[in-house]
């Protein structure tokens, strides 16, 4: 574990350089905020003019002090940033959080200062934290330091959480009192100028006090390096992404709030789901999902039990777990017999149990164990709403007394008093769910984490070769893909003038296609005619080619002729180099309608052969091709070869920024005929 | 307005059969509740043996009550209903909330008599509430009428409530002062034995005191009667409904919960979306969008200007616009350039305009007032995250206080001790937003609603035909699509040994099918062959068919010669009927991989031409046919009148359980095909 990061959380001394003695200010409140929560190591305050503030003396200046400073927080006005920072690198700190904004966020400027700072924080081997963040807390007993300027207590948990955004940072602070979240770590990484989540992810991943990783991300510092760290299994806990910038707006947006790279959000959802990590749509559901983790034994398997005192959030509860994949579970008849003798008569033993609103403590409890024993069931909601004549905290504190190895989620919907009473006297203080649809996210999220792929790994060596930007000539092309053994059709490539000349000699049916520099979009060119059947038809077909062109006011530099294949289906290979995510991978339904039907899959080209199964599973053409509703199953080795091989292409090259196979024609002997292909260099 | 309706929420006089004087008890905790709130009206509880209960002097049988009784609230046991009622019917009361369970979401002997109620209550023209029921509430300052078990005191308000689930009802009760959730009406139905939402709507229409109606539901009455009542315009005001049972064991649930019969969640989507209804995901999203309509201005359009004083909130407030089909919009150069004036200078004067945490109420003020100028805004999201240096509520309750025309939804991510402040304290109350995403659902909901559409009005017959259960013979189908100026292809229909004789006499190509009742899918039978070129390959390709049936042991008994025509696309054209919602028509692509691309539009057969043409847009196939991407845009007048014609059949002949066109094949010129029709009777 690298000190200089270890020290952002674990220091034995901290020096706030800017400390203020004016309530309200930043510099006052920070200092108060690590008073409050009663940091348990040096405090050593720096401020030119006052004595001491709240109690600590004060020092003059950063080279006053006299012992080692594990960490400085940094709250000086901008332009007293710079001897700050050089005055803590010559008392050798190596860990500093910049909390003064007025870099990258506000223009070139910015941008410029913040580049010169972090040539100077690197010349000297230290880390940094921000600029224009909002500190980092620590909550475990032997350190308790809350360095930002929101003075609550938050609870010890084993939840890192890191915010690209002080306020929603400031805005989870806030509401600590009614959420109960609980954390270990927290940390607002503001511009992310040195540190940022592919820092703070492997420093988790080692501390073991750490078990659930979770990120509100505005943008991604280098999404391939967080795919290297997945693949090479440097990352195996739980990791929860809520990525603001889903739609074009937000992405913009957040382009100017960070000053990042954006990712468009498919590919973002791709990437996350290919290799394993949790995205959630909101702050509720990642801290839902870090609560389960925390708290609750991991489901085995997808089928839910459901008990209730009430039909209508029963009801709820059900449709959600369709939305999350999970299922109902058929209890056992044994179960049932079991339930009958606890259930009233005009309740249910089937699922959902219904106890109706009369249901006891008693009942609760001896229900839930009886779906806890029932072999197929692997994760109980249990369900509680308030009536007149039960009181709710001790139902709900006889339900959190069950041992079992089964996780049971309990939604509780009591009168308000009910939560200080539980915040107050539960003795476990598990977590409860407020909505009925709550944890079923939260099920299928730990599921999905506990049923992720093991990752292979490929070996890529990259190749450098010296292609002009641009697309590639056919002979490039031709050349380039023979390295990876894929073949274009036999075609033959003849100029307007030889279309006579070749007429007679070749074999029919053939395809026509119009070939200019300034037509890249054939089809719209009316630049492209198939079943060509004879050399008439041939004479004829270019002469059209020729006058759509010429009505574009294009000349056809061109012909291509190849064979024309009656293929059975027509599908889209493509590949392009996504800003933080690099080489990526699309799959489906080819043709001309492409993003009419936009049946295509995408992936990180770091595929594994399930991802290839996926591309197929997922997509509509997959399905067809599989065999669908009495449609021919077509062997597929070839496909998956060509994928393969398409994947490891983009690796390789990192120069490619993006390919364009569509269509690809498969036969129903699953042979492939490449026709129309396009290859791009930046 | 009816009377025995009215009585319901405006009632002067209550009796409380079954009023108990054993705390906890339902006939306890109702007199509580009535008593707590201060019901302005006389309350009169009946027991046998109790003197008084509460202070209220008990009456020992109804029939000692003298006056008269509005309103009857029974919750004696199952076994004295019987008797109660009629006692209740002898002193004619008419408007009757049985409150007590048992009934039919017990099974059939509850179901029996339940049934049995119902006749005694319609005999004696009384309306009765439930049962299964948890109570009514007025709130209004001449009633006051808390007549549940839950003893809180709902703030006024103008929105009215029904819940088809007691426990739902319980559970908003539950959490009202947590929420700040105020209604005016609020109504427990029960079992909807006789009164259902069908009867409130039309009530609540009439009420000036009600301005939104919102409804929890499990299953719905009659969904015809519902389209009905828009249709001819008998509910203008907005309907907001949560429809609990989206999943299929969601509605199985509900279905033994309620007893009713159950519509698949794609017809009640496109049911409520046709005809103007908003439909909401969950309770949050039910009560926020009534406070939308009852607390601010209706939005001119979707063009959203965000003001915040943080970046991170803003992006999430920005990706649901997008969600939720609303725009950024454009602010104009003078808005900007008066908005440079207040905002900071490391601020945003583009949307979302972004004051930095320093941002005051002075600032926040100007900076709303200047959008709401802006032409090119509808309305604003305004978003304060509460920093340590600038309290929220003085620069909530200052823009509480702008006077515009255009909404301001406010978010507001405080510590919580904020929210009681703003309860006791402000001088609007005006409903604020805890989180980032929620007030573009609200705004696009009032959208949906002030831009639904005006419904036509279609003259329909119903008209009642003789025929037998079951699919109708080609004969049959034929002279009933002539009705509708629908024809048929040209055809013939042969037996198998007719085939050598035929062969010679018809224009080629064809398409030869096999048919044989036992095959209704003839793709999978291998029973279809297009584009038959000749005598010879007709003769082989019969042989070919019925070798194919042979193999699933079927022989063919009669084959279908038509013309082949070579169609440009295959589209689907069908029909069935709802169990509760009753004639639907589907549009989509057509062919054999129906159930892969699940391209069709589903909608309720009461169509307007809006609606045929929402067929078109919302489809794949309907844009290509209108010319996207390249494609030749098809003329659709006779697609229209089909869909019309369709349309029509499936009103006036309500014994066609469904019918399915599938493929239609469609020319280049927009002719029209029908090659495969089945319509079955029930």
């Amino acid at each position: 574990m690298s000190k200089s990061i270890e020290n952002f959380f674990y220091p034995k001394s901290i020096c706030i350089a800017g400390a203020s003695s004016k309530e309200k200010s930043i510099g006052y409140e920070l200092l108060r905020s690590i008073k409050n929560y009663g940091f348990t190591g040096k405090i050593l305050p720096v401020n030119p003019k006052a004595e001491s503030i709240l109690g600590y003396k004060c020092f003059k200046s950063i080279n006053d002090i006299k012992g080692q400073i594990d960490l400085a927080l940094v709250v000086v006005p901008k332009f007293a940033i710079d001897d700050t920072i050089k005055s803590l690198l010559v008392k050798k700190v190596r860990s500093i959080v910049l909390v003064t904004a007025g870099f990258k966020e506000v223009g070139k400027q910015g941008a410029d200062d913040e580049k010169k700072l972090l040539e100077l924080i690197r010349k000297n081997k230290a880390r940094l934290i921000g600029p224009n963040c909002m500190g980092v807390i620590s909550t475990f007993d032997d350190i308790k330091l809350n360095a930002t300027f929101v003075a609550e207590k938050p609870e010890k948990g084993k939840t890192a959480f890191l915010s690209q955004s002080g306020a929603i940072g400031a805005a989870v602070l806030n509401s600590l009192r009614e959420t109960d979240i609980k954390f270990g770590h927290f940390v607002s990484v503001g511009n992310k100028a040195d540190i940022s989540e592919n820092d703070l992810l492997p420093f988790w991943e080692k501390d073991n006090r750490i078990k659930i990783i979770t990120l509100y991300l505005e943008s991604f510092s280098s999404g391939e390096e967080l795919i290297n760290m997945i693949i090479y299994q440097k990352i195996k806990k739980p990791v929860i992404i809520l990525k603001a910038g889903r739609s074009s707006a937000g992405i913009k947006a957040a382009l100017s709030h960070t000053g990042a790279l954006g990712s468009s959000d498919s590919v973002v959802d791709a990437v996350l789901d290919q290799f394993g990590i949790i995205r959630v749509d909101d702050l509720n559901e990642l801290f839902n999902t870090s609560k389960g983790f925390e708290n609750f034994t991991m489901p085995l398997g997808k089928r839910i039990a459901v008990v209730t005192n009430a039909g209508g959030p029963a009801i709820l509860t059900v449709d959600s777990l369709e939305k999350e994949n999970l299922i109902l579970s058929n209890l056992s008849e044994n179960t049932k017999n079991k339930l009958r003798k606890i259930a009233p008569p005009q309740g249910s033993v089937n699922n959902p149990v219904d106890l109706l609103p009369g249901g006891t403590k008693e009942q609760y409890r001896k229900v839930n164990e009886i779906l806890c024993e029932d072999k197929n069931v692997d994760a109980i909601i249990s369900i509680f709403v308030e009536p007149v004549m039960v009181p709710a905290f001790p139902v709900i504190e006889e339900i959190n007394s069950i041992k079992s190895k089964k996780p049971i989620f309990q939604v509780v919907m009591p009168l308000p008093e009910f939560w200080n009473e539980y915040r107050i006297n539960s003795k476990t203080k598990t977590p409860l769910f407020k909505n009925s649809e709550d944890p079923a996210k939260v099920i299928s999220n730990m599921l999905f984490y506990s049923n992720r792929k093991k990752i292979e790994v490929k070996s890529i060596k990259h190749i450098s070769s010296s292609y002009s930007k641009g697309f590639l000539s056919l002979s490039q092309t031709k050349k380039l893909l023979k390295k990876y053994n894929i073949q274009l059709k036999k075609d033959q490539l003849i100029t307007p003038n030889e279309i006579k000349n070749v007429a007679g000699k070749i074999k029919y049916p053939i395809v026509l296609k119009g070939i200019s520099n300034k037509a890249v979009h054939k089809t719209e060119f009316k630049g492209v005619i198939v079943n060509i059947k004879n050399e008439n038809e041939l004479i004829t077909t270019s002469k059209e080619i020729i006058k759509n062109f010429k009505n574009k006011k294009i000349d056809v530099e061109k012909f291509l002729i190849q064979p024309f294949i009656e293929a059975q289906h027509e599908l889209l290979i493509g590949g392009f180099r996504d800003p933080a995510f690099g080489p990526m991978i699309m799959f489906g339904s080819g043709g001309k309608y492409v993003e009419v039907y936009k049946d295509t899959c995408i992936k990180s080209a770091y595929l594994s052969e399930k991802d290839i199964d996926d591309f197929i599973n997922k997509t509509q053409i997959g399905q067809i091709l599989n065999g669908i509703r009495g449609a021919k199953k077509i062997k597929l080795n070839k496909l998956y070869s060509l994928i393969n091989s398409v994947s490891l292409m983009m690796l390789e090259n990192p120069n490619i920024s993006e390919f364009d196979f569509n269509p690809v024609l498969i036969k129903n002997d699953g042979s492939l005929h490449l026709v129309d292909v396009r290859i791009k260099i930046n």
